[in-house]
């Protein structure tokens, strides 16, 4: 198992691929830099009038909600079921679910419309997406991911991915990323990262590339994204000048992922299997 | 009065606070990273089917007209309307009043229809919404706050805010940030910030999260949170290494407010209140 | 001629001239913050209201079709005619150009509607435009300027030049910038920057600022920006330290266009005429 880690970002280096991502306008510097630096190339779209042809140049697509109209979710229809039909990997990050009616509801809308081979988000998001499926027994009272509650919270992320159909990672203090029938739990990253807007929609548009890069491997993959973005929050850290913050900081693990050797990662990654 | 700084910043550590801000998106990215840097938590929707309930979630809307649609203009609307029904505070941020009647007559038109609790801009942008209401008094030919100008600005600061009923902050080489009694005089800041683009829109994203977190001490709030802007600048500028430029600055001034204690905010903000 | 490059720059240095861009919101806040960098003054607006009050107040237009939707080509259209009226350079970065059919027939509809001084882009996208026009004679095989294609692919700048009436500029390993007559060959830069998003947007605004400063010598101009952004690529790199990657590579490029001197400019721009 351990060798994976370094082959999932080893292809990533050695295919480049093109990921296509629709994504909120607040953090969409930063998703663009951290897939140029893990290895793939971005490209950037939400036009209905291109999307569908966009998406065919691509080999991944990443959709994200946290800037919403009317528009963008029309167009990430049509890119998913493109997507879905050259069968290219789909990422769900469902910003804010939870948070809004809108927002949720959408989620679920493109979960009906689009297969995802990956749905990542914080445990609020993705409860609330569980939520309107009557699929959170267990969870109602935990609100984080830690050493109390991992047991019911690999057995929720295994009964959702049954569910949908779709590798469920939820990213906090403890990753969970799994499957239905096996979850990786990582304990890479750092709190200080929670201070930074974008890390969660960077390691989304990661996670996509990685899924595009390793097909054959997918849970692998996501799982190595995962771990890759919290080593990265490590190194990054260990970077910091007296008086950086957390604007120093996001350029920083940026950079971590830009140097990042397979070797690294594959020392660094702190996980265990479920 | 001195002891007033510190406890604003304080406030705002200990209580979070929500901040939701519809912002233009040149520096939407920026304007999120100090919120969070401050102490705030940022949330950042322009979509008219879910503003009022996001806006419901939080405890202060900040309004920045930089860049401008109909169906943005209809969320500020909706928004500012439910946030001045549940007693939030809201902050208008009139980018580019005066170089475009669309934008002069939007922000005019967010004055007729919310009440705001302040409102930051350049003097040439506050001119322009002072003179659509035919309140300019003596500032026609003030086109900075200097020494020479400051005795007629602060009373122009004072009257506009008695005509509107709303703190008025005018960001420059001196700051005003004053209510139709009092107007505090800041000189904090280096000219360079000038030459960021953002700091202002950075400046209203921490104001307002000042406001929601100081609900008893709003004036003294707002006066706190120019300070703050303009000690990190200071503190940024003191980091800079040779070779450092406008990008690298931008970072160290969000990073500076990241790391600023309340101690620190309390001895070095400079100012007096007329 | 060798003098010629100094006086580009000093020239936006001492007019600043005031630059509006309708641009892409992935690389936004960087095409601002370099415009500011070399001595500019950005103003970004793409409301069909307004775009034509907000031109007139300006010098020089930057069309960027990076993320385009029905209403901001129509807003490009309205700025582009009152640009050309007013007899102020407009740029057009046709990013994407052949990547889809929108973007593809967005610059073609651009070029018929609306007179660019200058068109700058990658090989790829020039060639889509190119081609669009039946004028990529000898160019079919050529995908970058390196030593070997150097011929053929000044011969087709001078060639596009001609039937466009408008300074093409193709930036990769090689640089080209001409006209109808003469073309430099600039061989500033780093294959690094190709990792960060948004050096080609940033260039296109630079360019924007320098065109618009040197209203008698727009050639030289275009060529200056190309040279001084190839050049803050080298300088920047210089300055990386260990661990540094693409972010931290982004934000030295910026700073090093902040620091550049019109003798920095001088010395180390690198290029020949033909």
């Amino acid at each position: 198992m351990s060798i994976t880690m370094a082959a999932m970002l080893d292809h990533v280096r050695k295919k480049a691929p093109l990921i296509h991502s629709i994504t909120n306008y607040v953090t969409i510097n930063g998703v663009a830099n951290i897939i140029l630096a893990c290895g793939g190339s971005p490209i950037m779209s939400d036009n209905e009038a291109e999307v569908e042809e966009i998406t065919a140049r691509c080999s991944g697509l990443d959709l994200n909600i946290g800037t919403l109209s009317q528009r963008i979710i029309h167009s990430m229809i049509l890119a998913g079921r493109k997507a879905n039909a050259l069968c290219h990997p789909v990422l769900l990050d469902p910003v804010g679910a939870g948070a809004s009616s809108l927002r949720t509801e959408t989620a679920e809308y493109l979960m009906r419309e689009v297969h995802f081979e990956a749905i990542r988000g914080s445990i609020s998001e993705i409860k609330a997406l569980a939520s309107a499926r009557g699929c959170t027994g267990g969870m109602e009272a935990v609100d984080a991911v830690t050493d109390n509650s991992l047991n019911t919270a690999v057995q929720f992320v295994k009964a959702f991915s049954a569910e949908t159909g779709s590798i469920i990672a939820i990213t906090g203090a403890v990753d969970l990323v799994g499957s239905a029938e096996e979850c990786y739990m990582i304990r890479n990253g750092r709190p200080e990262m929670g201070r930074i807007t974008g890390t969660g929609c960077q390691l989304s548009g990661m996670m996509t590339t990685f899924l595009a890069a390793n097909p054959e491997d997918r849970l692998e993959a996501a799982a190595a994204a995962a771990c890759a973005m919290g080593l990265a929050g490590e190194i990054g850290w260990r970077r910091m000048q007296p008086g950086d913050g957390n604007a120093a900081y996001c350029s920083r693990i940026i950079d971590a992922v830009c140097n990042m050797t397979s070797e690294q990662l594959e020392e660094g990654a702190n996980y265990e299997v479920r």
